[in-house]
Protein backbone atom coordinates (compact mmCIF):
# COMPACT_ATOMS: atom_id res chain seq x y z
CA UNK A 1 0.00 0.00 0.00
CA UNK A 2 1.82 3.00 -1.39
CA UNK A 3 0.65 6.33 -1.03
CA UNK A 4 0.61 9.51 -3.46
CA UNK A 5 2.15 12.91 -3.19
CA UNK A 6 1.06 16.15 -4.77
CA UNK A 7 3.26 18.72 -4.70
CA UNK A 8 0.80 21.75 -4.54
CA UNK A 9 1.94 25.49 -5.10
CA UNK A 10 -0.34 27.52 -3.49
CA UNK A 11 0.10 30.72 -4.91
CA UNK A 12 0.67 33.73 -3.25
CA UNK A 13 -1.20 33.27 0.03
CA UNK A 14 -4.94 34.47 -1.06
CA UNK A 15 -7.00 31.29 -0.90
CA UNK A 16 -8.76 32.30 -4.06
CA UNK A 17 -5.70 32.47 -5.99
CA UNK A 18 -5.01 28.67 -5.47
CA UNK A 19 -6.22 26.65 -8.45
CA UNK A 20 -9.23 24.70 -8.35
CA UNK A 21 -6.55 21.76 -8.75
CA UNK A 22 -4.67 22.72 -5.68
CA UNK A 23 -8.36 23.08 -3.64
CA UNK A 24 -9.17 19.76 -4.71
CA UNK A 25 -6.35 18.36 -3.54
CA UNK A 26 -6.21 19.99 -0.19
CA UNK A 27 -9.40 18.79 0.46
CA UNK A 28 -9.08 15.42 -0.18
CA UNK A 29 -5.17 15.46 1.81
CA UNK A 30 -4.59 12.99 4.57
CA UNK A 31 -1.66 14.86 5.43
CA UNK A 32 -0.89 18.37 4.16
CA UNK A 33 3.02 18.95 4.45
CA UNK A 34 3.28 22.99 4.49
CA UNK A 35 6.11 25.89 4.22
CA UNK A 36 5.39 28.65 6.99
CA UNK A 37 4.89 31.12 3.58
CA UNK A 38 2.32 28.87 2.49
CA UNK A 39 -0.26 28.11 5.23
CA UNK A 40 -2.76 30.55 7.04
CA UNK A 41 -6.03 30.53 5.84
CA UNK A 42 -5.12 28.17 2.65
CA UNK A 43 -5.18 25.48 5.42
CA UNK A 44 -8.68 25.95 6.27
CA UNK A 45 -9.44 23.80 3.03
CA UNK A 46 -7.84 20.86 4.79
CA UNK A 47 -10.19 17.69 6.34
CA UNK A 48 -11.01 17.93 10.10
CA UNK A 49 -8.93 14.85 10.20
CA UNK A 50 -5.96 15.59 8.48
CA UNK A 51 -2.40 15.87 9.69
CA UNK A 52 -1.40 19.72 8.71
CA UNK A 53 2.48 19.33 9.29
CA UNK A 54 4.26 22.87 9.30
CA UNK A 55 8.01 22.04 7.60
CA UNK A 56 9.38 25.54 8.49
CA UNK A 57 11.24 28.04 6.03
CA UNK A 58 10.19 32.02 7.37
CA UNK A 59 12.28 34.30 5.57
CA UNK A 60 15.00 35.02 7.76
CA UNK A 61 14.35 32.20 10.23
CA UNK A 62 16.57 28.88 10.51
CA UNK A 63 14.87 26.34 8.15
CA UNK A 64 14.67 22.64 9.23
CA UNK A 65 17.18 20.48 7.22
CA UNK A 66 15.93 19.71 3.58
CA UNK A 67 16.59 15.34 4.11
CA UNK A 68 14.08 15.89 7.05
CA UNK A 69 11.52 17.39 5.46
CA UNK A 70 12.29 14.86 2.50
CA UNK A 71 12.32 11.84 5.11
CA UNK A 72 8.80 13.05 6.55
CA UNK A 73 7.22 12.98 2.79
CA UNK A 74 8.66 9.87 2.36
CA UNK A 75 7.26 8.33 5.52
CA UNK A 76 4.16 9.93 4.92
CA UNK A 77 3.68 8.88 1.70
CA UNK A 78 5.02 5.08 2.64
CA UNK A 79 2.01 4.90 5.52
CA UNK A 80 -0.45 4.74 2.30
CA UNK A 81 -2.14 8.51 2.44
CA UNK A 82 -2.68 10.40 0.29
CA UNK A 83 0.00 13.59 1.06
CA UNK A 84 0.08 17.54 -0.18
CA UNK A 85 3.12 18.76 0.14
CA UNK A 86 2.04 22.48 -0.02
CA UNK A 87 4.68 25.38 -1.62
CA UNK A 88 4.35 29.12 -1.66
CA UNK A 89 3.53 30.65 -5.22
CA UNK A 90 4.53 27.85 -7.81
CA UNK A 91 6.84 25.26 -6.34
CA UNK A 92 9.52 25.13 -9.48
CA UNK A 93 10.64 28.60 -8.41
CA UNK A 94 12.80 28.72 -5.30
CA UNK A 95 10.61 25.81 -3.41
CA UNK A 96 13.78 23.22 -3.30
CA UNK A 97 11.46 20.93 -5.10
CA UNK A 98 14.11 19.26 -6.57
CA UNK A 99 15.58 17.61 -3.64
CA UNK A 100 11.96 16.10 -2.47
CA UNK A 101 11.42 14.89 -6.25
CA UNK A 102 14.99 13.21 -5.56
CA UNK A 103 14.38 11.26 -2.74
CA UNK A 104 10.37 10.27 -3.35
CA UNK A 105 11.83 8.66 -6.66
CA UNK A 106 14.66 6.59 -4.93
CA UNK A 107 11.74 5.95 -2.46
CA UNK A 108 9.54 4.77 -5.47
CA UNK A 109 6.87 6.72 -4.54
CA UNK A 110 4.50 8.15 -7.17
CA UNK A 111 3.95 11.64 -7.20
CA UNK A 112 2.51 14.75 -9.53
CA UNK A 113 3.35 18.54 -9.36
CA UNK A 114 0.39 20.85 -9.85
CA UNK A 115 2.02 24.61 -9.88
CA UNK A 116 0.56 27.43 -8.87
CA UNK A 117 0.70 31.02 -9.17
CA UNK A 118 4.11 32.56 -8.62
CA UNK A 119 4.40 35.32 -6.00
CA UNK A 120 6.33 37.15 -8.92
CA UNK A 121 3.31 37.21 -11.64
CA UNK A 122 0.55 38.03 -8.08
CA UNK A 123 2.91 41.43 -6.91
CA UNK A 124 3.27 42.83 -10.60
CA UNK A 125 -1.11 42.02 -10.70
CA UNK A 126 -1.41 43.88 -6.83
CA UNK A 127 0.87 46.98 -8.49
CA UNK A 128 -1.40 46.99 -11.57
CA UNK A 129 2.00 46.44 -13.74
CA UNK A 130 2.77 43.70 -16.46
CA UNK A 131 6.06 42.01 -15.82
CA UNK A 132 6.78 42.41 -19.90
CA UNK A 133 6.63 45.09 -21.85
CA UNK A 134 5.94 45.15 -25.46
CA UNK A 135 9.49 46.94 -26.54
CA UNK A 136 11.09 47.56 -23.67
CA UNK A 137 10.82 44.89 -21.44
CA UNK A 138 10.87 41.77 -23.49
CA UNK A 139 12.61 39.90 -21.01
CA UNK A 140 11.74 38.98 -17.44
CA UNK A 141 13.81 37.19 -14.64
CA UNK A 142 13.60 35.87 -11.42
CA UNK A 143 16.56 35.44 -9.23
CA UNK A 144 17.26 34.74 -5.21
CA UNK A 145 18.35 37.06 -3.21
CA UNK A 146 20.47 34.56 -0.90
CA UNK A 147 22.40 31.87 -1.01
CA UNK A 148 22.36 28.84 1.13
CA UNK A 149 24.27 30.74 3.68
CA UNK A 150 21.94 33.55 3.49
CA UNK A 151 24.43 35.88 1.92
CA UNK A 152 23.86 37.01 -1.98
CA UNK A 153 25.36 34.81 -3.99
CA UNK A 154 28.51 35.76 -5.36
CA UNK A 155 28.49 34.02 -9.07
CA UNK A 156 25.29 36.04 -10.45
CA UNK A 157 25.69 36.86 -13.76
CA UNK A 158 25.66 40.66 -13.64
CA UNK A 159 25.28 41.43 -17.45
CA UNK A 160 21.78 39.51 -17.29
CA UNK A 161 20.61 41.21 -13.84
CA UNK A 162 22.25 44.82 -14.43
CA UNK A 163 19.82 44.68 -17.92
CA UNK A 164 17.89 48.01 -18.06
CA UNK A 165 15.99 46.46 -20.60
CA UNK A 166 14.49 42.85 -18.36
CA UNK A 167 12.32 43.07 -15.96
CA UNK A 168 13.49 41.65 -12.79
CA UNK A 169 12.43 40.10 -9.71
CA UNK A 170 14.10 39.20 -6.85
CA UNK A 171 12.71 36.77 -4.36
CA UNK A 172 13.91 37.09 -0.77
CA UNK A 173 16.52 39.53 -1.21
CA UNK A 174 14.98 42.25 0.92
CA UNK A 175 18.24 42.08 3.43
CA UNK A 176 20.58 41.89 0.80
CA UNK A 177 19.09 44.13 -1.57
CA UNK A 178 21.43 47.20 -0.29
CA UNK A 179 24.56 44.61 -1.42
CA UNK A 180 22.85 43.96 -4.73
CA UNK A 181 21.89 47.44 -5.95
CA UNK A 182 25.47 48.28 -5.41
CA UNK A 183 26.66 46.04 -7.56
CA UNK A 184 23.86 46.25 -10.22
CA UNK A 185 24.34 50.36 -10.57
CA UNK A 186 28.55 49.76 -10.76
CA UNK A 187 27.83 47.12 -13.78
CA UNK A 188 25.94 50.17 -15.49
CA UNK A 189 21.99 50.12 -14.04
CA UNK A 190 20.76 53.60 -14.28
CA UNK A 191 20.25 54.49 -9.98
CA UNK A 192 16.71 55.78 -11.37
CA UNK A 193 15.41 52.64 -12.19
CA UNK A 194 12.01 52.03 -11.23
CA UNK A 195 11.71 49.95 -8.30
CA UNK A 196 9.14 48.49 -6.25
CA UNK A 197 9.37 46.57 -2.95
CA UNK A 198 6.11 43.95 -2.54
CA UNK A 199 5.36 42.73 0.80
CA UNK A 200 3.09 40.12 1.51
CA UNK A 201 1.69 39.98 -1.49
CA UNK A 202 -2.34 39.22 -1.64
CA UNK A 203 -2.61 39.14 1.86
CA UNK A 204 -4.49 41.33 4.54
CA UNK A 205 -1.51 43.13 5.07
CA UNK A 206 0.11 43.66 1.47
CA UNK A 207 2.06 46.61 1.03
CA UNK A 208 3.36 47.96 -2.54
CA UNK A 209 6.11 50.50 -2.31
CA UNK A 210 6.98 52.36 -5.73
CA UNK A 211 10.70 53.78 -5.28
CA UNK A 212 13.92 53.39 -7.16
CA UNK A 213 16.82 51.03 -7.17
CA UNK A 214 18.69 53.85 -5.61
CA UNK A 215 16.30 55.04 -3.39
CA UNK A 216 14.84 51.36 -2.37
CA UNK A 217 18.26 50.00 -1.47
CA UNK A 218 18.87 52.78 0.61
CA UNK A 219 15.42 52.44 2.35
CA UNK A 220 16.45 49.12 3.20
CA UNK A 221 19.55 49.73 4.74
CA UNK A 222 17.83 50.87 7.68
CA UNK A 223 14.62 48.19 7.45
CA UNK A 224 14.41 46.04 10.69
CA UNK A 225 10.98 43.98 9.64
CA UNK A 226 11.81 40.78 7.91
CA UNK A 227 8.00 40.45 5.96
CA UNK A 228 8.27 38.40 2.72
CA UNK A 229 8.45 40.39 0.27
CA UNK A 230 9.47 40.81 -3.32
CA UNK A 231 11.44 43.48 -5.60
CA UNK A 232 10.90 43.83 -8.78
CA UNK A 233 12.99 46.87 -10.69
CA UNK A 234 13.42 47.62 -14.10
CA UNK A 235 11.66 49.47 -17.15
CA UNK A 236 8.22 49.21 -14.66
CA UNK A 237 5.39 50.99 -16.18
CA UNK A 238 3.74 53.35 -14.43
CA UNK A 239 0.05 51.73 -12.31
CA UNK B 1 -23.23 53.48 -15.33
CA UNK B 2 -19.88 51.92 -15.76
CA UNK B 3 -18.54 48.52 -16.08
CA UNK B 4 -15.84 46.58 -14.80
CA UNK B 5 -12.90 44.60 -16.68
CA UNK B 6 -11.30 41.74 -14.54
CA UNK B 7 -8.29 40.74 -16.64
CA UNK B 8 -7.81 37.34 -15.92
CA UNK B 9 -4.67 34.56 -16.35
CA UNK B 10 -6.20 31.29 -17.63
CA UNK B 11 -3.70 29.67 -16.55
CA UNK B 12 -2.00 26.97 -19.49
CA UNK B 13 -5.11 25.68 -20.61
CA UNK B 14 -6.75 23.39 -18.69
CA UNK B 15 -9.58 24.22 -16.47
CA UNK B 16 -8.51 22.74 -13.24
CA UNK B 17 -5.89 25.37 -13.49
CA UNK B 18 -7.92 28.35 -13.16
CA UNK B 19 -7.62 30.11 -10.10
CA UNK B 20 -10.67 29.93 -8.15
CA UNK B 21 -11.33 33.71 -8.66
CA UNK B 22 -10.55 33.24 -12.33
CA UNK B 23 -13.41 30.55 -12.32
CA UNK B 24 -15.65 32.82 -10.10
CA UNK B 25 -14.88 36.14 -12.45
CA UNK B 26 -15.67 33.35 -15.62
CA UNK B 27 -18.80 32.52 -13.83
CA UNK B 28 -20.23 35.57 -13.29
CA UNK B 29 -18.88 37.71 -16.27
CA UNK B 30 -21.51 39.26 -19.15
CA UNK B 31 -18.82 39.10 -21.37
CA UNK B 32 -15.47 37.13 -22.01
CA UNK B 33 -12.76 38.52 -24.69
CA UNK B 34 -10.61 35.59 -24.87
CA UNK B 35 -7.50 34.91 -26.78
CA UNK B 36 -7.76 31.58 -28.96
CA UNK B 37 -5.43 30.82 -26.82
CA UNK B 38 -6.98 30.87 -23.45
CA UNK B 39 -10.46 29.09 -24.57
CA UNK B 40 -11.24 25.71 -25.72
CA UNK B 41 -13.27 24.29 -22.16
CA UNK B 42 -12.82 27.14 -20.01
CA UNK B 43 -15.44 28.46 -21.91
CA UNK B 44 -17.80 26.15 -20.77
CA UNK B 45 -17.74 27.96 -16.92
CA UNK B 46 -19.66 31.25 -18.72
CA UNK B 47 -23.19 31.53 -18.40
CA UNK B 48 -25.13 30.98 -21.14
CA UNK B 49 -26.26 34.35 -21.54
CA UNK B 50 -22.91 35.45 -21.49
CA UNK B 51 -21.03 37.33 -24.81
CA UNK B 52 -17.98 35.42 -25.94
CA UNK B 53 -16.11 37.13 -27.88
CA UNK B 54 -13.12 35.71 -29.84
CA UNK B 55 -10.29 38.42 -30.51
CA UNK B 56 -7.77 36.56 -32.31
CA UNK B 57 -3.90 35.67 -31.55
CA UNK B 58 -3.29 31.76 -32.53
CA UNK B 59 0.25 31.50 -32.89
CA UNK B 60 1.58 32.08 -36.35
CA UNK B 61 -1.46 33.95 -37.67
CA UNK B 62 -1.84 37.33 -37.50
CA UNK B 63 -4.02 38.81 -34.77
CA UNK B 64 -6.23 41.32 -34.44
CA UNK B 65 -5.25 45.02 -34.27
CA UNK B 66 -4.51 45.22 -30.48
CA UNK B 67 -6.37 48.65 -30.76
CA UNK B 68 -8.97 46.91 -32.21
CA UNK B 69 -9.12 44.93 -29.45
CA UNK B 70 -8.95 47.80 -26.53
CA UNK B 71 -11.65 49.56 -28.06
CA UNK B 72 -13.73 46.75 -27.50
CA UNK B 73 -12.94 46.32 -24.67
CA UNK B 74 -13.16 49.55 -23.47
CA UNK B 75 -16.95 49.60 -25.53
CA UNK B 76 -17.95 46.53 -23.48
CA UNK B 77 -17.40 47.84 -20.73
CA UNK B 78 -19.37 51.55 -21.15
CA UNK B 79 -22.47 49.70 -21.48
CA UNK B 80 -22.48 48.84 -18.30
CA UNK B 81 -21.10 45.10 -18.38
CA UNK B 82 -18.91 43.11 -16.04
CA UNK B 83 -16.41 42.45 -18.91
CA UNK B 84 -13.45 39.08 -18.36
CA UNK B 85 -10.66 39.91 -20.64
CA UNK B 86 -9.09 36.45 -20.71
CA UNK B 87 -5.37 35.72 -21.30
CA UNK B 88 -3.47 32.28 -21.07
CA UNK B 89 -0.81 31.95 -18.61
CA UNK B 90 -0.29 34.78 -16.75
CA UNK B 91 -1.80 37.99 -18.17
CA UNK B 92 1.15 40.09 -17.05
CA UNK B 93 4.13 37.77 -18.99
CA UNK B 94 3.78 38.37 -22.63
CA UNK B 95 0.09 39.02 -22.77
CA UNK B 96 0.44 42.50 -24.26
CA UNK B 97 -1.26 43.53 -20.49
CA UNK B 98 -0.09 46.85 -20.94
CA UNK B 99 -2.08 48.20 -24.07
CA UNK B 100 -5.03 47.21 -22.87
CA UNK B 101 -4.19 48.71 -19.10
CA UNK B 102 -3.72 52.32 -20.64
CA UNK B 103 -6.78 51.86 -23.07
CA UNK B 104 -8.53 51.61 -20.08
CA UNK B 105 -7.76 53.99 -17.83
CA UNK B 106 -8.23 56.92 -20.44
CA UNK B 107 -11.47 55.44 -20.49
CA UNK B 108 -11.59 55.60 -16.79
CA UNK B 109 -13.12 52.31 -16.65
CA UNK B 110 -12.33 50.39 -13.24
CA UNK B 111 -10.36 46.87 -13.34
CA UNK B 112 -8.82 44.50 -11.65
CA UNK B 113 -5.59 42.21 -12.44
CA UNK B 114 -6.20 38.49 -11.47
CA UNK B 115 -2.75 36.48 -11.70
CA UNK B 116 -2.74 33.21 -13.44
CA UNK B 117 -0.38 30.37 -13.92
CA UNK B 118 2.39 30.70 -16.63
CA UNK B 119 2.20 28.68 -19.22
CA UNK B 120 6.01 28.00 -18.37
CA UNK B 121 5.59 26.85 -14.68
CA UNK B 122 2.89 24.54 -16.16
CA UNK B 123 5.37 23.31 -18.76
CA UNK B 124 7.80 22.39 -16.30
CA UNK B 125 5.59 20.55 -14.12
CA UNK B 126 4.53 18.53 -16.76
CA UNK B 127 7.78 17.67 -17.68
CA UNK B 128 8.23 16.73 -13.82
CA UNK B 129 10.89 19.43 -13.47
CA UNK B 130 11.51 22.37 -11.12
CA UNK B 131 12.20 25.54 -13.05
CA UNK B 132 15.12 26.81 -10.27
CA UNK B 133 17.84 24.45 -9.12
CA UNK B 134 19.56 25.12 -5.63
CA UNK B 135 23.56 25.33 -6.93
CA UNK B 136 22.91 24.88 -10.71
CA UNK B 137 20.15 27.26 -12.00
CA UNK B 138 19.58 30.27 -9.43
CA UNK B 139 18.28 32.13 -12.15
CA UNK B 140 15.01 31.55 -14.61
CA UNK B 141 14.42 34.04 -17.53
CA UNK B 142 11.27 34.26 -19.69
CA UNK B 143 11.92 35.41 -23.39
CA UNK B 144 9.71 35.97 -26.59
CA UNK B 145 11.15 33.53 -29.68
CA UNK B 146 9.35 36.30 -31.67
CA UNK B 147 9.15 40.41 -31.90
CA UNK B 148 6.07 42.49 -33.47
CA UNK B 149 6.90 41.59 -36.50
CA UNK B 150 7.43 38.24 -36.01
CA UNK B 151 11.16 37.36 -36.23
CA UNK B 152 13.91 36.96 -33.36
CA UNK B 153 14.11 40.22 -31.45
CA UNK B 154 17.46 40.96 -32.60
CA UNK B 155 18.36 43.11 -29.98
CA UNK B 156 18.08 40.41 -26.91
CA UNK B 157 20.75 39.93 -24.37
CA UNK B 158 22.53 37.21 -25.61
CA UNK B 159 24.71 37.34 -22.61
CA UNK B 160 22.19 36.75 -20.06
CA UNK B 161 20.50 34.02 -22.72
CA UNK B 162 23.79 31.99 -23.39
CA UNK B 163 24.45 31.98 -19.53
CA UNK B 164 24.78 28.01 -19.04
CA UNK B 165 23.90 28.92 -15.46
CA UNK B 166 20.34 29.66 -16.13
CA UNK B 167 16.77 28.03 -16.53
CA UNK B 168 15.50 29.90 -19.98
CA UNK B 169 11.93 29.48 -20.91
CA UNK B 170 11.17 30.84 -24.71
CA UNK B 171 7.58 31.71 -25.39
CA UNK B 172 6.05 31.43 -29.55
CA UNK B 173 9.53 30.08 -30.48
CA UNK B 174 9.44 27.34 -32.06
CA UNK B 175 9.68 28.79 -35.63
CA UNK B 176 13.01 30.99 -34.30
CA UNK B 177 14.20 28.35 -32.48
CA UNK B 178 17.13 27.23 -35.16
CA UNK B 179 17.84 30.93 -35.37
CA UNK B 180 18.43 31.73 -31.65
CA UNK B 181 20.38 28.47 -31.08
CA UNK B 182 22.76 29.51 -33.67
CA UNK B 183 23.22 32.46 -31.75
CA UNK B 184 23.22 30.99 -28.09
CA UNK B 185 25.75 28.16 -29.11
CA UNK B 186 28.14 30.82 -31.55
CA UNK B 187 27.70 33.09 -27.65
CA UNK B 188 29.09 30.37 -25.80
CA UNK B 189 25.97 28.15 -24.72
CA UNK B 190 27.13 24.49 -25.34
CA UNK B 191 25.31 22.89 -28.02
CA UNK B 192 24.54 19.55 -25.60
CA UNK B 193 22.94 21.91 -23.08
CA UNK B 194 19.69 19.86 -22.17
CA UNK B 195 16.46 21.45 -23.90
CA UNK B 196 12.62 20.35 -23.98
CA UNK B 197 9.97 20.95 -26.59
CA UNK B 198 6.52 21.54 -24.42
CA UNK B 199 3.50 21.74 -26.90
CA UNK B 200 -0.34 21.84 -25.73
CA UNK B 201 0.58 21.78 -22.16
CA UNK B 202 -2.18 20.70 -19.67
CA UNK B 203 -4.41 19.80 -22.31
CA UNK B 204 -5.57 16.29 -23.99
CA UNK B 205 -2.82 17.04 -27.03
CA UNK B 206 0.18 17.58 -24.50
CA UNK B 207 3.58 16.55 -25.79
CA UNK B 208 6.91 17.04 -24.02
CA UNK B 209 10.11 16.22 -25.97
CA UNK B 210 13.60 16.05 -24.74
CA UNK B 211 16.67 16.77 -26.46
CA UNK B 212 19.67 19.44 -26.48
CA UNK B 213 19.71 22.65 -27.78
CA UNK B 214 21.69 21.57 -31.13
CA UNK B 215 19.27 18.53 -31.21
CA UNK B 216 16.00 20.46 -30.94
CA UNK B 217 17.15 23.22 -33.11
CA UNK B 218 18.07 20.90 -35.55
CA UNK B 219 14.44 19.12 -35.46
CA UNK B 220 12.63 22.37 -35.41
CA UNK B 221 14.17 23.53 -38.98
CA UNK B 222 11.72 20.73 -40.47
CA UNK B 223 8.91 21.03 -38.38
CA UNK B 224 5.78 22.23 -39.94
CA UNK B 225 3.06 22.05 -36.98
CA UNK B 226 2.36 24.95 -35.60
CA UNK B 227 1.43 23.72 -32.18
CA UNK B 228 1.37 26.43 -29.42
CA UNK B 229 4.65 25.42 -27.73
CA UNK B 230 7.19 26.92 -25.08
CA UNK B 231 11.12 25.85 -25.64
CA UNK B 232 13.02 25.29 -21.84
CA UNK B 233 16.86 24.95 -22.08
CA UNK B 234 19.79 25.00 -19.03
CA UNK B 235 20.81 22.41 -16.38
CA UNK B 236 17.12 21.38 -16.60
CA UNK B 237 17.05 18.63 -14.10
CA UNK B 238 16.76 14.77 -14.74
CA UNK B 239 12.78 13.88 -14.83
Amino acid sequence: MTGFVSFVGSGPGDPELLTLKAADRLRNADAILFDDLSSGPILELARAEADLVGVGKRAGRPSPRQDHVSRLLVDYARSGQKVVRLKSGDGGIFGRLEEELVALKAARIPYEIVPGVPSACAAAAAAGIPLTRRLTARRVQFVTGHDVTGALPEDVNMAALADPDASTVVFMGKRTFPALAERLIAHGLPPETPALLAEAVSTPDQRITRDTVAGLASKLKSETRDRVALILYGPLAET
